[in-house]
Order: structure tokens, then sequence, then C-alpha cells
């Protein structure tokens, strides 16, 4: 077992069981203090400074610098490879432990800053960003809605697992307002687009893994190798402006109803954090090509929940899923995206896209849950959603839980402002 | 106008009147010389180094360092701004120049060397590549193809200009040579995908843009100003697999039919120096909407050709096609791609679309050339063509012709290597 996962571990920080950050999740994540950008982690309500650890030799003996550890993205520390930045979770981990004799606690002011009073910042800086299609229930849905129900999954949706390049220069962070878009959309009834501000503004719940090892162009990925090359995981909204997708996204699929923002949560939980909570996906019922068959579990039993809070209201759940509904995972992701030769990067971003379950309180889009406008969903102050209106605040969260374990995601959350 | 430009200019340095190099061009480039990247320019068969020229101190009076210039990319060089850079291109023409009394020409051998003797780099970071599908005449060809002739192009292509992204990854200079992808295909009369080699490997040819300025995330470039977000122009092949496409690009567009490679031309030809061969566009004949009108010329007359050269034959010229059938320009192009707030960043690449002409041999891609294999082309070495085959070297040129002034953009070539 890897030890940072040990669910008998206790830290001497204090925390509450509903904390996303417990000392068996440790994520990674960059933040700004000092006017620096820096390496840190998580532990209840605290940041954790690597850096600062590092000075003070908490870290020695693992081959790292601290030019890793100073660095505006997390891209230099993930390339170090699996090997050093696992130590580094494991010797928190050892740090943190109530039964710790190193001395930590004694200089927990040195590398223990409150997360309230700190900045977060990117992650990583993301190369490319691809978005996948991989829950049979939202390309169902979808394709009754945009197409119809008769073939609303296209007919290579069971073979492979779709996907199609996203835009990287807009994935913003969690807490980062966003503009309603404005665009082309067509109106009923008619053969000439209107241009104007997105009426119909959707929030996209998804799961995004976090590339950790870059292969060669030409060199493929077989989905027994592909964790070696999944460095973690990070909730993801894909705005998308369904009104301007509709309109534009044929032949060539969406474009500006997608790359106007796309908001990330600031922590990546390892994929070895996860580990305890994988699981058997759902039944791939047609015969898929032998590059895309993979042995063991490998979906993962993530709890993940919208929200929508109208300005001076509180906030509504509209969905709960589970990341374990993806038909195709994210190893056959993978294999799927290099067995072309296609090179990913570290640092490039791989998306879900939306995870919708079987019932319509587990739908991961206001598309779907509202169905199209058909049934509106009532908020708290009397009004109603069928898309995202100006001054909604969209917070996407998960959690997976075992064994009196909850590693969690943090917030994805981000305000919609109204089009200039 | 702009000094460079000047047809009368002539040069110490000895060229022929083919070179797309001449005194009036000065592109720009990254080459390695001495283990390290630098920025470079071109004048007939001979590299510049425009570092060693800062060096010299030829480029005193302009506000940049020699951190720009010892640099593996040329976006910090970029970064200065138009400026900066077009003041260093009108430098170089000065020094170049047969009446410069700079002293230049008995230092030559501090700043140039054979172009044949030195090894170019990938010019810029490629932060995001835009692919639009600007030519009507290729959207017609392949809508008729992969669909049918009756709704060839879709209801939105004349209203906007359609494009998707790309993956910035696999963009690689011009000589490398291309592994043939494999995929999934479906054969004809088939409900089951097979895997394998590609068998329908295609080129496109196409121009691309570099972007020359960044905007901030939901600001809007109108028309009017999109030319100072252009810094300049590549060849670009934009390698397509055309059996895996089909397969595969419902309903998000294509994916692993386009990522395994891209081919760039090593120079950048800025804006300035094509000034000269503006030309109008096709007539617009649908209304469009106001963010996308622009007035003035804003195509360019730029003729392009691609040749095909089987393993140990010659080449043989498939098409003769020109920049200036571009339904929607690069203006228009810049508008529509921030009109939602989008973020262009330096660097970022947009590439036309294919650029097919009205007649078949000014077609952009085999598929259109050979008709979906219907008019096979024939080789010197007597086989034919329908596709790429292995060994197979696709060249793209392109230049523009003027007042005796012949401004070109060198190869943008690459050899076919079988699949593992």
């Amino acid at each position: 077992m890897i030890k940072a996962n040990d669910p008998t571990r206790i830290s001497w920080v204090q925390y509450d069981g509903s904390t996303d950050f417990p000392v068996q999740n440790i994520p990674f994540g960059i933040m700004i203090a000092g006017g620096k950008h820096k390496v840190c982690s998580r532990i209840g309500d605290y940041i954790i400074d690597i850096a600062a650890l590092y000075e003070l030799g908490f870290l020695n003996g693992i081959d790292l610098g601290l030019q890793h550890l100073e660095n505006e993205f997390l891209n230099d520390f993930i390339s170090l490879g699996k090997e050093v930045t696992n130590a580094v979770r494991d010797r928190l981990a050892d740090v943190l432990d109530d039964k710790n004799t190193l001395g930590a606690k004694a200089k927990s002011e040195k590398f223990l800053r409150p997360a309230l009073e700190t900045v977060m910042s990117m992650p990583v800086r993301i190369g490319d960003y691809t978005d996948f299609y991989s829950s049979r229930e939202h390309a169902f849905n979808v394709g009754c809605m945009f197409r119809d129900p008769k073939n609303a999954l296209m007919p290579n949706w069971l073979h492979l697992p779709v996907g199609y390049h996203g835009r990287a220069s807009s994935i913003i962070l969690s807490d980062c307002d966003v503009k309603r878009p404005k665009g082309q959309q067509l109106p009923p009834d008619s053969e000439v687009p209107v241009f104007g501000p997105c009426k119909q503004l959707d929030f996209e719940l998804e799961v995004a893994f976090i590339v950790g090892k870059s292969n060669h162009l030409g060199e493929t990925i077989s989905t027994a190798n592909a964790e070696e090359y999944i460095f973690g995981l990070c909730l993801f909204n894909d705005w998308s402006a369904r009104d301007i997708q509709r309109w534009e996204y044929v032949p060539l699929g969406p474009f500006l109803s997608k790359n106007f923002a796309s908001t990330l949560s600031p922590w990546i939980v390892t994929l070895e954090a996860l580990e305890p909570f994988k699981t058997v996906g759902p039944v791939q019922e047609t015969k898929i090509l032998p590059y895309l068959e993979y042995s063991g579990e490998k979906n993962y039993d993530i709890h993940l929940q919208v929200s929508i809070k109208p300005e001076g209201s509180d906030p509504v759940v509209v969905s709960r899923s589970n990341f374990k509904y993806m038909y195709w995972n994210m190893v056959q992701q993978v294999a799927h995206h290099t067995v072309n030769g296609c090179n990913l990067r570290v640092g490039d971003l791989c998306a879900s896209g939306t995870i919708s379950g079987p019932t319509p309180d587990s739908y991961g889009s206001m598309l779907e849950i509202a169905w199209k406008g058909t049934k509106p969903v009532n908020m708290n102050d009397g009004t109603t959603r069928s898309f995202i209106l100006d001054g909604d605040e969209v917070a996407l969260t998960g959690y997976a839980e075992k064994n009196g374990v909850r590693i969690g995601f943090g917030d994805c959350k981000a305000k919609i402002l109204p089009a200039d």
C-alpha cells in the first residue's frame, strides 16, 4: 500500500471528518506567497508550503531541488516522475503524522498557512486540452435533443472514446468570474442567425486528469501502462453556450460555444490517493478493438455534485452524479489518444466530458437536467432555472469515501457576469 | 511605405531572382547554432544571425535585449510588439543594402551562415492551434464526398468562418518525417470498425498565421484592429487520415485523424512583407453580421503549390492554388475567434483550412484532387496516387510576386514513413 493512504493515520493538524483534505489526501497545487509561486499541498484548513518544508530539511533524501518547488507551475515537479512525487506525498504524510518524531509540529508556523488567507494559482501550464465525451447517458441525452432519439448515439460511440480538442488559453482557476459570451445563434424557424449574448449558458460537470509523463510523437501508450501517464485528477466545468453550439458545431465540432472559459479546481488529487476508490465501470456491451481492452478496475467511485447559487440566495443542488458512471475509463482514453502516435506532454489536461448518471437527478448539465427548458429547476428565491443566469454562482464538488477516509477535491466554482 | 519593402532595394548579398528570400522579405525564424537557439532571418542562401548582429552593435537604438534573441522560440521577440520587430526588419534591410555604409559587409562572416549548413528549429512555442475551414471550394468538395452534394455546405458556413481546435503538441517543423498513423476505420458495407494503418493518408494545403499580440480573456478584437494581432504567415500541412476521420468525426469533429502530425515551414513571413500583395477576396454573397464586416483588401495574392515526390523518383506538382481564394479572410477569423471573449496568446497558430481553388488542378488535398480515389494522379515512375504512400515526400511551397519582387516561404515538406 502507498504509505500516505493508510486509513489509520491521524495528523497533529486538527480537522473534522467533513474536510476534503485529510492526511490521506495530500493533493498538489500552486500558491502565491511572498510574491512567489510555490508548490503546495493542503491538510484540513491549512496550506502546506512544500518549498518551506524543503528548506527546513524535511524533504532530505528525495531527489529534487528548490527550483522544482519555487515554480510558476507544477510541470517541472511532475516531470520528476512518480517515484519522486509519491515520495514527497509519503513524506508529507509522515511530517503531518500524529506520531511524527521529526519535530515538524514545533515548526508548523514556518510551513502551514491558513487556506482562507492564501491565493491559489493555476496548478499546471496546460499544453493541450482534450475533452472526451465518455458518459453514455450524456451522449445519448444530448443526441436526443440536438439530433433525434432514433440516432442519438452515433455509430462510432460504442467503439471508441469520442474526443476533441479544446482551448487551453481560456482554462481558468476556480473563483475567477466568467463573462457571459456573445455569439451567433439561429432563432427557431429562422434561416438567418442573430448576434447577441448567449441565452442558454450551461455548465458541464466533468473530471479532468493531468498528464504526468510525456510520450514521444509516434509512440503509443497501452491501457496496461496508461496509469503511469496520469498524475492526478481535478474537477472541471466546461462552460457551454448551447445556443451558439447548436448553430456552429457542424461539421467540425464546438468552438466559440466552449472556448470562452473552462473552470478548473486548484488541487490535483493524485491517482495514488484515489487508488482505494477504484471500482468496475459499466459493461461495454459492444466487442471493442484489442487496443482498448484492459484488465482490472479502472473506474473510480467519486461522488460529484453541482449547485447553483443565485445572487443573494442560498445554493440549490441540481445534480448528484458519480465519476464511476463513465463508460470509457481513463486508461482507455489514454490508449485511444495515443494509438495514432499523438504525443501527450506533462501538464496536458484531458477531461471526461459531462458525467451524467442514469437518472435525471444525476445529469451533469442544465441542458439535460431541465431537458432543453421543458423542466425548469426551482431556486430558493422563487425563481427557476433552465440555464444559468447572470449573477449565478455554479459550484462543482466531489469526494470519494471509504473506511472512514474521505478524499475530496475542494471547490470548482465561478460566478457568471453579464455580457458587455 | 515600410522601408524594408522598397522594391528598388538591392543587397550586397548575391542571390538570383528565383529566391524566396530577397532583401524585401526578411522573415523570422529560430536556428540552432553553437548549441544555442537563436532568432534569425534569411537572405538568399544565407541565414542571418540576428543575435550576432545585436552583439556587433548593428541593432543599436532598438529597444530589445540579447535575451529576446538568444531564445528557444520567437515568442518573447514577437511580444516586444510590431514597433520593435518592424524596426529590426527595417534595420536588417539597411544592413544588407548594397548602399550600406554601416560596414556590415566587411563583417558578414560574423552574422551570415550558409542556409544549407544550418539547423532550423520550431519558430514559436504554440499555445493553442486553431484550424479554420475558410475555403468555400474545399468545404463544398468535402461536403459532397463526406455527406452529399445537396447539403454539402452546412447552413452556418456562409454566416461564419467555421473553425475548430487542433493539437499543438504534434506540430512539427518542415523536414521531420511523419509516421503513417494507425486507427479505427469503418470498411465499406460494415457496421463494425477495423484497426490498422491509415489507408487514405492525405495532405492539406494551408497557410497559417502566428498571433503577434495577446488579448485578455473577455476582450474582443474588431476586424479593424485584427492586423495588429497577426505577426506573420507560414505554410502549413495539416496531415489528415481520411478513413479515420470519416469514422470518428461525428459529432465533435476530427481528432486522431489530424493530431498525429502537422508540418510547419520554419520561416514566418511578416504581415508587413506581404502588404504589397493584398487583394480583394471572393464576394461574400450572404449578408454577414456586423462584427464580420471589414473594409479594404484583406486577402493576399500568394501562389501556392503542392508536389509529391515518390521515393527514388522526381516530384510531380499535384496542385496550384492561391491564398486569395479564401472566402473568409484573416481579419474576419480573428474577429470571429474573439467575439465571445476567447483569448489569443502570442505564438498561437491559426490555420486557414485547406485552400482549394475553383478548378480541379487547384484543389488543396488528395481527397479532392483524386476525387475520393476516382481520378488517380500519375507519378513520373509510372505509379498513381489517390492518397499518399509510404516513402512519398510532400512539399508545399508558396510565393507572392509583384514589381519584380518575389516574397516566398521556403519549403514545408515531409516524408511519410511506414506505420510500425
